[in-house]
């Protein structure tokens, strides 16, 4: 069996003040409105031991319930937004549509859970964001790309799963808020065969309709070859008009066999993969000519600017991996058809601990544009380190890029808000899989749910995040709430700081990406160098070496550009540094990366010890396993600690100022 | 369908004297007689087109081949030697017993098929060691460990496979003296665990019976905890009477159902391996138990020496993996029953391209040894490269031990001429698979030729071996002779050139143990470190230091503990050296390292312009093999030579005085 994680509906204290809310008053019949019903009976029903009446009138009882379709309310809420107020002791919860109703409930449902006063529920919340995906990477053998949590729930042995877990999924997700699920792994070519074919609609279906009824919507991964692959032709060639027409053909079957099915996520002409640039077309050609054959049905195409040349010589030091998305995309702003929306890495490389904001995003501006982010924590402790990704995230979205003098964010841009694109919003690789807990580490679900509360909700802090996960999760018990606020705050910062210094990054071991290997990929094909001599470190990407700085506006360029306004944290990203240079905190560049990885595992030290306080005060199960993991994050903070502080001092010979032992 | 390699007989020149021969005189009807004359006729029909008449007397015939079984001539020949002699033009070959005869005929093959004068086939051939064994990797799945020449012909999808190849398998390595395989990977404990069952006897006794036509005794790899995994009992434990008494039965089983069966290779608490340690016994009490199971049956326990802490620190500079063999059975020596034989890898390492030799040879005198060899290229080029080791093997026979004044070499005392124990010789892991040339690469069966020649006589020149496969494998023509003699005899020293320098080694890419990655082991737990900083590289193994130094005799001792007369080749295997360092060369260090790896990297451009040079000389396909792996070779030399220097001058920062390109 498995476990809920944050919807995990314990019984209120005797006091509570829901224990006198026994009815639901609703009059609609809305598909979404019997999910919100249920979702709150399921609660109802362990929370205060019982289930709620269901009237469409509240005749003369007080404490209710009232869920209320308004359409009127489309203008303020849109279709997914909420509204609650009281009247008197009556709970009125109101709703241009269905799907706000059910957001609505799972809203009142965490107030509830999370002790505020009856007085403090009233208010309404609208999404910042129109598209609000995952991605999920599972392979349909049942393994899961850069998965930590066990193996995938949607597939097993070649064959969908749908089942209680399926729907359980959909509650989880739904109940922060996410609309849209890409099921299948899109790293794999081949493995998306099958998904547009007879093998698969029927459980696809049965696993739409299930989506459904938590307001999402199923987007599958897509061959982009699959005119060959599948339709035995011999060219994917985006101008061929035999291919155009088969994958018309192709797409009448799939939208006709899977209902309420959303599109496809696909990436083309990256690390192997088939696409345009195989028969000299462009980006645009490919994404279009699949556009076209899904648009009668509404359907978008989702297409990841992930390409770049991954057979780098590593002896070139003019190509730059971090230029390839700007550099192939930029010039095509504009000439993406309108149901085609770029799927965007928050950074130029790949979910490193810390990169700088993709110069993607503020370049186009003619294009409809999602921002993808990664919840599986593939270079950031493969969720068996703690590391609490909502900051970053943060800092991200709140990241000016200058395209105009005001409303020029990251979130500003790619919420739609700035340039008012069709389609904008929001995805990240998910960090599911079949264990018991769903995230392997119990503490990586905090950025599952905050991962979706963030982009519903793109100004909540940080910490306010982790407290309402930590309050729903651990249930309302504030030294908990304060000791787990803590681990999770400090966690990033700790990571970011025993690991790759400065924002290099890439310091793992190739392939797995676990665990510290400093020249792991320095004479590699990856174009992922940190260049380290005896005398110092760092990528030039300023007009002197790849001129990636370039791709950026010029107030951007000119702070990068500079040794003395580059921020510290993403200085050798951008420049090559002496050992000996002075940064901004006085210390210099070498002392920086001993002191930075002492205190790194220190910090994990005291992350730990934290977590050991709260022995008795959390279920023994969850506090054993989270100690488990913290017992060798311990460990291993300090492997590489260790190992980047030797390379360091064996490359540089400069002694640490504070003696402490480095091997 | 797959090739005969040095086996493939063809059509002799018009004039050669064997026209003449067509008659084969025999009064035996011993089965391997009855091989010989098989194998001759077989050459026959191809090289002068037609069988030979065999009968009892030659009458008046004067060219014939007279097979003679002379049991007196035992005490001179032993049961494997041969003796040829002519008779006026009658060529009489004698022995003691079959086993010799068949030999006899292969070597007589050689010298007809080489051109050799019929005045120049006298001559008589003892093999210098008594066991002459082969490892193969082989899984049972179809798999090889480190295989890179295709999949198994022993096994596929978990089945054994006998059939013709099994036949051609068992005359190539016939041919050249094996006498003892192991077919099953010794490396993967559960692999082995079906051999013993029903399951493998019916074809694992069909293979032997093939085998025994051959003069081969077919060995396999054991589970040293079958008593567990097979027998279902709680304990591997060899003290255990239990387990005892389950091995004794188990073995009357096993020996009863295979005929011809010589015994088992095992490799104990290793890698993760259970073993005797797992109950806190030694190695001897492991080996024992076994050694009497199989002793009423004639049976051999071969005793791998592969004992070492695969979960070493990097941070602990005191243990070493070189010293790990000879702490673990020098005290055992004497303890090890009669049928027990130690088979000790020839360095203290892992096949590296160069490392002294283990010090166990020469340590051990009062037990059975094997020396072992890899013939598989796992550390130099993995059959990519060309990398033909016999001159390798001839170094590491001739080295002194200084055990006692005289007949102290490795090659004295693995052949039993030192110490006379009971079973003595050679072994080495196998570089074949089921390509269409059994080695992959063409060139590397020049090292499965030479191992099998070498081995049964030690005091053949390496030149002289490749000389006798150059012309066996392509024919006598003398340019192609001298060419591939040429590349051959430039291949080690080249590899050893591009590749780790001064007895380093390990500066690989972890795992598959391909191409170059200077720190790819240096902070693993695999024992294996270069220890470079910025200042100098190479490990102390003094007194000083490790202490394995004190593992040799006092001359070896003083010989590589000083760093004024350590030989330069071995000089980072012993001392800690600054880059700045004089060799004996008269160059630095850090100018040799840089040196040797732009030579290597150009020798490897002369072993492929001479190659090339060879077009229309060499059967095409043949030719074109070749130069395509060749070609990989020049690219992927390059490549170490640049990544290694590359990685020497950023921690050094030393100028190459000659200015070259280092990047």
């Amino acid at each position: 069996m498995w476990e809920q994680a944050w919807l995990d509906y314990k019984r209120l204290k005797e006091d509570h003040w829901f224990w006198g809310y026994k009815t639901i008053v609703t009059q609609s019949q809305a598909l979404r409105v019997q999910t919100a019903i249920t979702e709150l009976n399921k609660a109802a029903q362990t929370m205060v031991v019982g289930e709620m009446s269901i009237v469409t009138s509240p005749g003369d009882v007080e404490k209710y319930v009232q869920l209320v379709i308004d359409e009127s309310l489309s203008d303020s809420l849109g279709l997914e937004g909420y509204k609650v107020q009281l009247h008197n002791q009556a709970i009125i919860l109101s709703a241009a549509a269905d799907t706000g109703i059910l957001y609505g409930v799972f809203s009142l449902l965490k107030d509830i859970r999370s002790d505020k006063g009856l007085e403090m529920i009233s208010g309404q919340s609208v999404p910042d964001n129109q598209h609000r995906m995952l991605n999920h990477w599972d392979n349909s053998d049942g393994s899961i790309e850069r998965g930590y949590s066990g193996r995938s729930f949607f597939f097993k042995d070649g064959q969908v799963l749908v089942n209680e877990r399926t729907v359980d999924y959909a509650r989880l997700v739904a109940s922060v808020g996410i609309n849209e699920v890409v099921i299948n792994n899109v790293n794999v070519a081949r493995e998306a065969i099958d998904f547009i074919t007879d093998k698969f609609f029927e459980p696809l279906a049965e696993m739409a309709v299930i989506f459904e009824q938590y307001g999402i919507k199923l987007f599958l991964s897509l061959d982009y070859a699959a005119s060959i692959d599948v339709g035995g032709m011999t060219s994917a060639d985006p101008l061929d008009k035999a291919v155009g027409t088969w994958w018309e053909e192709r797409m009448k079957i799939v939208f006709n066999r899977i209902p309420n099915f959303g599109g496809f996520l696909i990436k083309a002409d990256s690390e192997g993969r088939p696409g345009p640039f195989t028969y000299g077309r462009t980006q645009a050609d490919g994404a279009n000519m699949l556009a076209r054959a899904v648009k009668p049905y509404g359907g978008l195409i989702v297409w990841r600017c992930f390409v770049y040349n991954c057979q780098q010589d590593w002896r070139d030091r003019k190509t730059d991996r971090a230029r390839a998305g700007y550099d192939h995309f930029m010039p095509l702003d504009g000439t993406f058809d309108d149901n085609v929306v770029l799927q965007i890495k928050n950074g130029p490389m790949d979910f490193q601990v810390r990169e700088p904001v993709s110069p993607l995003i503020g370049g186009l501006n003619k294009t409809n544009q999602i921002l993808e982010f990664q919840i599986a924590q593939e270079y950031t402790g493969q969720q068996r380190h703690i590391c609490y990704l909502v900051p970053m995230w943060k800092e991200i979205l709140q990241f000016k890029t200058y395209r105009q003098s005001t409303k020029d964010t990251v979130a500003d841009i790619v919420s739609g808000k700035a340039y008012k694109q069709a389609h904008c919003g929001i995805a990240a690789v998910a960090n599911t899989g079949d264990d018991e807990n769903w995230t392997g580490h119990d503490m990586a679900a905090a950025n599952l749910y905050g991962y979706g509360r963030l982009i519903w909700s793109m100004s909540l802090s940080a910490e306010a995040i982790a407290d309402e996960w930590a309050c729903l999760t651990f249930g309302p018990n504030q030294t908990v709430l304060a000791s787990v606020q803590n681990i999770l705050m400090a966690s990033w910062p700790a990571y970011e700081k025993y690991t790759s210094p400065l924002g290099i990054g890439w310091m793992v071991n190739p392939n797995h990406h676990y665990g510290p290997n400093v020249n792991g990929y320095e004479y590699d094909r990856w174009g992922t160098y940190h260049r380290a001599d005896h005398k110092g470190i760092g990528v030039d990407r300023t007009e002197q070496g790849t001129g990636y700085i370039s791709q950026y506006f010029s107030e951007n360029a000119a702070l990068y550009g500079n040794l003395e306004t580059c921020p510290d944290e993403l200085l050798l990203f951008f420049h090559h540094v002496s050992y000996t240079r002075q940064l901004k905190s006085g210390k210099t560049l070498i002392q920086h990366i001993y002191d930075s990885h002492f205190e790194g595992a220190k910090d994990v030290e005291d992350m730990f010890d934290t977590w050991t306080a709260l022995e008795g005060e959390v279920e023994s199960k969850v506090f054993d396993r989270v100690r488990e993991r913290m017992t060798h994050q311990l460990v291993h903070s300090k492997e590489w600690r260790d190992v980047v502080n030797s390379f360091f001092y064996r490359i540089s010979m400069i002694e640490d100022e504070d003696h402490r032992e480095i091997f």
